[in-house]
């Protein structure tokens, strides 16, 4: 008798989100459906901070109505997001009545499966959220960030698992977002969470490929006990995006376990995928094979991309290994955060600042709000000084509660706000739009009537930008014609001048 | 205690001729092969069939001198090469002179492990290789070709590891060329193996990465005791390619093995590669993801593409799945053949044959010689059907010997031959050169003088190719250029005829 081992699938959110920058369109993926559908996978993510983001900055698509038609298109599955705590799918920490409303929204539109967490480790800010997803009768899944730091130890999540499970999780996620999570922790982790909170306790592994080691990893947590790993359709893996789902089937044949989805169902996905990926060409993440450096930085592979370009265009593109080898630096001082949305953002930026400025010479507010609290508790100590800096800059007081404790109530608020924009259509998802990009939804509700817009370009069609374009603009070597000029023929030959 | 896990680096050889069509130039690894000599490998795999047959034809490079520069270069490396058993380099069998004198030769020039294998498995075919291998004092590493068929099992693949060793062979080596070796089997082998042969046999696995498998496989492959693993520094693997070195020295972290290589040279190692790999862009494999599709095909990684350019050469470039599908029906007719160099060939371009032109209306030469035995013992009984065929076609009669018993001693006529060639310079070494590539070696000896040509181009100097060149030839579009013409300035338009 072989375990079977379940399988989410990841190509509907953080495939996309992780290899061509979130930019993937609804209809775009709208053909795949009915074979991911009947594919056999346990669930299937389809939802999350980043696609919500993208689907109003530059799809003018309606997030919400994305939901409602991936649960009108797969209704055999289960749809999973990914939850940021109290963060939602903002930036900043929401009062408790947003977050219930948040859930409830969600899980009216078609969420079956909430995978929540927070990029701290603060179990005070994922606690309201998965109360509300319990109280809507849906899955609560309590994430672990996996990271890796002297303080970060094998025991430390295990007991985060513990608090998790009694906060009520239906089951637990352990979630490496930068590819961090290699064979022999991962065996460790799951193996201590299955002995300390009992072998019925769901685990699922949340992995990314960029380094080039996790398969095996995701292997090894099996053989300790997992019960579900993320893969993504081969045609959108790899890079720093994740482990190709066929291969994952493939490499469980002969052994004590087995992935039961349907190959012929998988291909069609694959193909299909396929053909959609050269559609985004200008979005493709330039990293396609493996990065081992990051076990230094630890900056998850999608965001070393993003820090380039933004050296680039300061013309500091040769600082990009001193910056890697600041961000370490960065996070001791912040207490060894773990680095994922929007800690690793935080982090990144001010190793940047840090490399181009000088250390600490100038603080962004939100590493100042890191240092002083306002994002939770993290497992170190952070360092005095840099807490003074903050301090000083933002001119607030550290504080050691629930961050959210300090918020007054803001339902009201946003919803008169919210009500007042030109194209608000009076719901209360349109409410939550607002709340979690305010400086977005305006516009999106504006522009919404004109529908979605797809950014998917032909591949065939030859950008302009792709070298010099043929026969125009100003010559680049001496080149000589024949010329009809008055009935004549002449040659000509033009230089450049 | 842990135990250390050996690594042959493949970057000088396997990896460019599995992600690059064989054409890196000499001085493109020169720079890395301080760091490469100092990186702590066992052993460094730099020559092969496919490196010497592209040194002579495309690069114009003599690859006994590119022996002799890597002995100067790797001073404290074992230098290893594949050898085709009785094929040599070449691609037919040879006498067993020359097969002494290649070994002879090889060893003086500077190899130390000869990694010998036979298409077929067939143990008669590696035997005079190995011999000479032995009497030259050198390193003979016995090979298995792993391959998957209803007649292939774990003991026969032990039994022939046995009969190697028998042999003489002072190591075994499980070469998986496809990427079909999953977890569970190669733990099985090698288990079985060390349980059949002793512990102390030494077993080195070689898988490539096309299937995104191997890596777990490599793994489980060490936990059944394997000794020593191949990989390919990662800014030129994965793909049709290999696991990348650095993953796999990490993903042993925390594990009872470690891998004792020098990670600051291994970045060095991929720095300088990963400036090298643009220049030849041109040959790069256009298959960067994985292949699963290969576990039903078997056809190794790289040929897939070639097969997909011969069809689409003419014309038939919607036929590649008809194809694929075909050659698991050519490979049971040919007795489960392994598919690698030249059966992979041979039984690839027989199932193009049948599709095109219908079921073995046509044979080639080399299928036919295939199915009479000319090739050696095959594991499974030939279609009688198709070797009545192959008899007919061929009008040569089955046998059963071992096919270098048929020959004569041809080494003074290839001797001959040879020195009458412009530009020959008398050695041994040309003679072989001669005898594994008779249609190449007298143009090369005729312009090697001249010196090695470098294929790799700047990769900011836009090929030709690549869209219409600007400003030359022919004009795509209308243009209107100001010419001056005796003098005077005119404004000219050019429009496409």
């Amino acid at each position: 008798m072989s375990k079977t081992i379940d399988v989410t699938e990841l190509i509907l959110r953080d495939a996309h989100q992780s290899l061509m920058a979130t930019r993937m369109a609804l209809e775009d993926m709208v053909p795949a459906c009915e074979d991911i559908d009947n594919a056999g996978y346990w669930s299937v993510e389809c939802w999350g901070g980043a696609t919500y983001d993208a689907c109003i900055r530059f799809l003018n698509e309606d997030p919400w109505e994305r939901l409602r038609t991936f649960r009108k298109l797969l209704p055999n599955s289960r749809l999973q997001m990914l939850l940021r705590g109290q963060n939602l799918l903002g930036y900043r920490h929401y009062q408790d009545e947003v977050v219930d409303r948040f859930v409830e929204k969600s899980a009216e539109n078609g969420m079956d499966v909430f995978r929540v967490f927070d990029a701290l480790n603060d179990i005070r800010n994922v606690r309201q959220s998965i109360k509300a997803v319990k109280k809507a009768g849906k899955h609560a899944q309590g994430t672990i960030c996996y990271t890796v730091s002297p303080l970060h130890t094998v025991t430390g999540f295990v007991e985060m698992a513990e608090q998790l499970l009694d906060l009520g999780c239906d089951s637990i996620c352990i979630k490496d977002m930068a590819a961090l999570l290699k064979p022999q922790p991962a065996y460790d982790i799951v193996k201590g969470i299955k002995q300390a909170c009992g072998q019925d306790v769901r685990v699922h592994v949340h992995v990314h490929a960029t380094t080039g080691v996790t398969m095996v990893s995701l292997m090894k947590a099996i053989e300790a006990g997992a019960d579900c790993v993320d893969t993504a359709i081969s045609s959108l893996s790899l890079g720093p995006g994740h482990n190709p789902t066929e291969s994952f089937v493939e490499m469980l044949e002969g052994t004590p376990y087995k992935a039961e989805l349907d190959k012929s169902r998988l291909l069609k996905i694959k193909d299909h995928f396929a053909t959609i990926r050269p559609r985004y060409q200008e979005f493709l993440s330039n990293i396609t094979g493996v990065e081992t450096e990051i076990f230094d930085s630890q900056i998850p592979g999608g965001m070393i991309s993003n820090m380039e370009s933004q050296l680039k265009q300061q013309g500091a593109g040769d600082k990009v290994r001193e910056v890697l080898a600041e961000v370490p630096n960065v996070r001791k001082d912040a207490g060894y955060a773990p680095l994922v949305t929007p800690s690793s953002q935080i982090v990144g930026t001010q190793a940047v600042f840090n490399v181009m400025m000088g250390k600490y010479k100038v603080l962004t507010g939100e590493f100042a709000d890191l240092m002083l609290g306002y994002y939770g508790a993290t497992i170190g100590e952070r360092n005095p000084e840099v807490i003074a800096l903050a301090n000083k800059h933002a001119k607030k007081d550290p504080i050691r509660c629930r961050p959210a404790d300090l918020l007054k109530p803001e339902w009201e608020e946003l919803r008169a706000s919210t009500l007042a924009l030109k194209g608000c259509d009076g719901s209360d998802e349109d409410v939550l739009t607002y709340a979690m990009f305010p400086q977005v939804a305006p516009k999106f509700f504006s522009t919404r009537a004109e529908g979605p817009k797809n950014l998917g370009k032909d591949p065939d069609a030859k950008p302009a930008a792709d070298g010099a374009p043929a026969g125009k603009g100003p010559v680049s070597t001496t080149v000589t014609y024949d010329v009809k000029l008055n009935g004549k023929t002449t040659k000509v030959t033009v230089a450049p001048a």
